[in-house]
């Protein structure tokens, strides 16, 4: 029953026996083994275009490196207030850019807004300012909500008309995509993504993502900020591999449909319970929960595993479900909390 | 019979095996799991005292945080003009330090010597010159040589005496280990080396480093840098791991040990084809020779895989073994190699 | 007429004497030459305490350096939302500072208060986020208003509390000293103000600013940040003498009193006009006010210099006094306002 | 008798009157006044096409922008082993691209040649190696040698064919060019220079130098680089003017021809000392020089000022000559080497 994140879990065993069949033999280092070379393709497949892939091993890298590619050292970032960019990643993308400054917005259900960004854009050309260089949306947000495709489209006209790269956090991207029923490619580059931080850790990989460049004028030297950083692996093949495995037959989808289906029964339990209120529509893998103190004490005790939200006292929950929870684990958390309430 | 490096190499089976065994249930992330906690102390009797561990992805990850712990940006790293961190990682310890200088030394065999760092280093103080802030060493060296204790422990008493840190990239470590057949004490802290990148990935492990560093004060913020540069992974146990299994029961040697014989035999054989040079002392896992054109051609055609070296139509080749070379690939090369000279 | 800032303004005669007196002869570079050694003297008397001083030409360049001297790259920095170093120096603190985060707060009048900055304070010590480090006051504040000593010791308790360093942007310091008629410590290190960025520039000098180092725990390695970011004037005589220059005989304070008063007469006459607004309280040398467009037409079309404010249309003007300001030029602009509005 | 540099001067008189007579009236800020209008219009001029000019206060300023303009932080600047960027700006180059690395090359007489940079050129495009971006030259070379314009457009092509930015330092631009009877045309861009640090302080300017860029495509954001590294002077005239009255009349001309015939004066006194041997031909205004050490002793002993140069005890020392030398410090400053001689 540990909701914490969808990080604490093991990989996906079909990512993990992928991964043995990919030990065999020597294979050329740094990205020219026959798997990395395979991933493009199928990630162009699933993309409906041709795109460029860097795998990399964590989320932070993979957002750092891309917002990094599409924004000067004296760039202005336009992301919510509570991005991972933000506030979960010690200043990685200040620092892989150089000194960029990220503009937090305050907004409704972890979405910025078009009109958000609008408030706060400065006019470029004048020295004085950090110039306006990217929007980065998270999907899933960090409110567990998902951007319709409309949403995103909007922000995509905004950062074309006013010259923004568009950068898409989809470390739940998979989670987004079976929320919505939506193509990857509706919920990206036809809405004007540029770039897209395609996670697949917190979905059944050990370490994988993925950096998907749509518009090659894009690329911003992503070769050497990877390497330089020290994000470009050796032995490539058991990056790729796991990316592979992932998207093989459709597990990348697969594995979140349950996900998602574990919160929203997960949710609709706990908010059935006395006194308890959702504070975001739970729309993915995550639901953030204010619950009676004495229902969290009785979770606490059973030793289910969540992260207290918000300020100290707000009596506020976040629970993460992940391919791997099990519905006995739902249900019995469900218990627990409604056996305290009453 | 790829011998191009002992990156094209898969993983030792004994550290797959661990990784399965690892995915059982989850974990706390980023570190907090019960196997990144026994390897710290695992790490620590290897090493004869405690120590600080700080599990990587990848070397150049490794030698830049380790190096930036060590020099502010305004720092000097007196270091050998063919390392690793000056020619093959990009700029990558520049890019951790925040601009701190490499000052690359031109010494025999690899390996820099108290006196080539002495004719460089500048009075500390003067606010004009970038500021001496450390060494750093290779351990094997990228000339395939190794340095003996007491040459370590001579850069050791320098850096002591000169207010320098010492860092050893040590991405061979296991083999200069065993080719010493020395402590890894007595390699390390006991000559003065600060921090030590240890090396995983080129001798058994998927992809997996560790900074160890042997004197606390010498932390540096090391946890924040590396979360900052996106490699603090979240599900880390999959990184702990590799490195448990690799020191479980003198894997780590034993894999040394066989890549290290299976290069004195390449080496021997080569060696003793007409025309043939040996450009350094083969004292690890690297053979650096020069063979005839017509040798070079006819290892091409056969397809053994090395890598051309020095200037172009030097004749001159890298050739490297690994934990898992075989003995019959190496007679097989050298057949070919002889064959061919006769 | 011009109120566009008080930096298109000339430099105060004194100052230019001073300068021309200062040419004879040689004198040692790089701030080893007599001026510079008197300068520091007179810093010290005249805020009660041993100071380091560090010259150098811009605001920015002070403010930035300071920042950077108590930040390190994943560090905060809580500022105000319109605050110089947020909106007017094209990323400098992020740029000097290797990437630290600045956080704007939004806070009336131009000032942040200590509940503003607990609000969004972090915990310290957790490695996802970037680390709370120093606060940075301006002083006068970007509305024209100031910090009373009050306000900054409560600033400066809450920093001490943190553990953060508090930066005071002093590029209106003199103005401030005289509306408070308060003493330059009380003003700053009695009240916990770690790093002053005294301005010169527009009050009097050609181009001169110190960074004033209250702590000596707080130099940071200013001296070689200085240099490398090529702030280290080789003639250096001739920004030191700008500044003894401007502290000699209270030369400081008296173009601050001046400019002052004529931006209190200024405002009270343009008040004074029928829908007119001040948007806040004039307590230095800058003035905030909403004027009819007729009256800003008026002002326009008789030459009269000054800054739209705020959003496209709402009638908001800037106007800044200066040491040179001419009462008569005051006395004309309001009689062209009033005119027109009558 | 102060040979100590030619920074130890102050400012010519024609300069600091033309100061003065800027300092009347308002101006519009940050180089939106008249002066620096008229600037540009006066360089392209004197450099026979249309340039772009970038005012700033300190010659280690103009370098480090410069080259930031055209190295990325991946890249490499190729530069001599004892250039003023490499050994004396502490890491400032390395500040400004965001960690570039200087490749010191160790060529005679200050003087890099096409094949010193050939020789440690990598392939471009291999992402392991930092990549090849710009060469940087100084004129005067920190050898007090000129290079020919034979000399630079060997090493202009070189960069063409190889696609880097050519870079100059020219801090005794001046001298360089009276030394050289050339044309400021001939020694830069139709040499192939894409950008120059156009130096005036140590010539007769308080503090200013101009970064001038002759190729519009290597711009590179300089605007914005200048004014985040708070070097963009509010009071713009201040520092326009400077070079205004420098350029004026031929003054900087005359500058350094005095400058360099003194030092020619004094070269050929003191080398003609017994013991005495010149380390570098004299081509401009700095000598460098091997004495006994008792006319070491003797020159000391009357004040004379200079700089020991080279290793402790080897008796070799540098003077610097400048535009305010006077012809009877000279004389007597050989009289005294000479009496001690005899």
């Amino acid at each position: 029953m540990n909701f914490r994140s969808d990080n604490v879990t093991g990989a996906a065993p079909e990512i993990l026996a992928a991964l043995m069949a990919a030990n065999e033999g020597t294979a050329a280092s740094y990205g020219a083994d026959a798997i990395s070379t395979r991933l493009k393709q199928r990630f162009s497949e699933i993309f409906e275009r041709e795109v460029a892939v860097f795998p990399v091993a964590t989320g932070t890298a993979a957002n750092a490196l891309a917002i990094a590619a599409v924004t000067p050292p004296w760039g202005v970032v336009y992301c919510h207030g509570e991005s991972h960019i933000q506030v979960d990643e010690c200043g990685a993308p200040e620092f892989f850019t150089g000194g960029a400054k990220l503009m937090p917005l305050e907004c409704a259900d972890g979405k910025i807004t078009p009109a958000a960004v609008e408030a706060v854009l400065v006019e470029p050309g004048i020295v004085h300012s950090a110039q306006p260089a990217s929007i980065s949306i998270s999907q899933v947000t960090e409110a567990g909500t998902v951007y319709t495709p409309d949403e995103i489209a909007a922000l995509g006209a905004l950062a074309k008309r006013r010259g923004l790269a568009l950068h898409m956090d989809g470390a739940r991207f998979a989670n987004a995509v079976v929320a919505l029923n939506a193509s990857p490619a509706d919920l990206t580059w036809r809405a004007g993504v540029d770039l897209l931080s395609f996670g697949a850790t917190k979905n059944g990989a050990l370490a994988a993502e993925a950096i998907i460049v749509f518009d090659p004028a894009r690329l911003g030297d992503l070769a050497y900020r990877r390497k330089r950083a020290g994000h470009l692996f050796s032995k490539m093949r058991f990056l790729s591999v796991q990316l592979e495995a992932y998207l093989e037959g459709g597990l990348w989808l697969r594995n979140a449909r349950h996900a998602n289906r574990m919160a929203a029964r997960l949710a609709e339990g706990l908010a059935a319970t006395r006194g308890a209120k959702l504070l975001y529509p739970v729309q993915a893998n995550e639901i953030f929960i204010a619950l009676p103190e004495a229902v969290i004490a009785a979770l606490e005790a059973a030793g289910v595993g969540f992260y207290r939200w918000g300020a100290p006292g707000e009596g506020s929950l976040r629970l993460v479900t992940a391919f791997s929870t099990r519905a006995e684990d739902v249900d019995a958390t469900i218990a627990i909390a409604r056996g305290t309430a009453r």
